[in-house]
């Protein structure tokens, strides 16, 4: 996919919305477990409910390779269902991987040649050739870590060298010798929504994956405001406040419910940036 | 599993040897290709093959992933057989995982609980809440990169703030607070022996995982003479060298051969450090 393509299926949709589905075992609705695969009907169903107001669904791997052979099956199959029926659709492997070289190159392979994943996201921490076989797919992207949205962003991502240069300003910079917008995204964690002023200084053409906006508690508003570009630039991930939004038999349809109302909100700030 | 178990198994077997598991299905002997499950063929011949020599195995997650299903399933069998057939064996997932809080702890349960892995890898980049949850499971291990052994080390883990700190200095400095030597591990790179004396500055009592050595083109007595502690502290990690030592239908029997070698240099090393 092109970056092109993803901002054409912005225009369309009015929605710059990413679904994660974080769609632990515990916490879908009880009736779907008599099933034999009962997270990739849940899967199914959210997905299903929420395409027409959703551009991104992100599975983060933890949530499946902690059912182990089960859980990696169920992701198989719930990759393959999104991109045979919406291949439009942009399908991010939440992984967070990097090792060195010839391990990366297997991971790469795990998720770009076995799985038809669109996107992954990488670890800066061991550097270049960490991220580099990633980067040996025309059409898919590495989303690389820059500043996350969780309390323990603060332990490193944030010290500065002497230059006054925090770690995730360095990680933006440095990556770019690397690939440029066209195989390359930053996650952006969105409780720092104004540290996206920073951010788009140095990477004003990049998609950045914004996490953190819903459960996490960031504001949509906030991220438009600092962080949209004019080709949008933004794909904002929300997971439990959509996926878990009802544990009934109307959780799918209720999934839907709060999938179109962020996209309502994302229609609003579109066209305030008149994007669409 | 603790430290002391560990040391007592370094000095019976006069070995600080993991065995890399980096078990690619393009490198192993051609023959074993007929099995319905080659790698895991492969990883229980090399392991019988070379127990006698070792005190840890490590299979890296990237080369089980890349096969999918099937490959979670080899990983599976491989790393129950090692630890029901020998269960002193210290099993490390090389899986460099990383996440947000609710998120790390499905990686714990993918490892600690679902399988009975004895340490993970992980990295540092997320900071506390990432690591945190691997440290719930007392008797269980997480090897943080702090210096790794690949080129791109030098991108981002060399940066120094105003204190002349260096990140991975800060890394192993702050990590700290989050557990002690008895939960705790680090990963440092055999190819910048000389720092394992900045390092033992840091992390005096820790054992470090140090990988680079043989393909790599580490130098054991180096690392030896630079990290060892009085309880020896080191866990030296050989892959390729050891099981690809040969493709033919001696394969087991040459990685055999190739681990006592690397062993008896190791017995020289405890030696003249008086541990055994």
């Amino acid at each position: 996919m092109t970056t092109e393509q993803l901002f054409k299926q912005i225009v369309k949709k009015k929605s710059f919305l990413c679904v994660g589905l974080d769609s632990e075992y515990e916490k879908i609705p009880a009736f779907l477990k008599t099933n034999a695969d009962p997270i990739f009907e849940f899967n199914k169903a959210i997905v299903d409910a929420t395409a027409a107001y959703t551009i991104s669904y992100k599975p983060n791997l933890a949530f499946y390779e902690s059912r182990g052979l089960k859980g990696w099956e169920t992701l198989e199959k719930t990759v393959k269902y999104i991109k045979e029926k919406y291949p439009e659709i942009f399908v991010i492997a939440d992984a967070k991987r990097g090792d060195i070289g010839n391990t990366s190159k297997m991971y790469a392979q795990a998720f770009f040649e076995n799985l038809p994943f669109d996107a992954v996201t990488v670890a800066p921490y061991m550097g270049e050739d960490s991220v580099s076989p990633f980067l040996s797919y025309p059409g898919k992207f590495v989303i690389l870590l820059a500043l996350t949205s969780n309390k323990g962003a603060n332990d490193f991502q944030f010290i500065e060298n002497p230059e006054k240069e925090k770690l995730f300003e360095k990680v933006l910079k440095t990556s770019q010798k690397w690939a440029g917008s066209e195989q390359m995204m930053y996650v952006v964690g969105a409780t720092q929504a104004t540290m996206l002023t920073d951010v788009r200084k140095l990477v004003p053409d990049h998609f950045l994956l914004v996490p953190g906006v819903g459960a996490q508690g960031g504001s949509l508003s906030e991220v438009a405001k600092y962080g949209m570009n004019s080709k949008c630039g933004l794909i904002v991930n929300s997971s439990r406040a959509i996926i878990f939004a009802d544990t009934t038999e109307k959780f799918a349809e209720r999934a839907g419910e709060e999938a179109k109302k962020v996209q309502m909100e994302m229609e609003t700030l579109l066209m305030s940036k008149n994007i669409c």
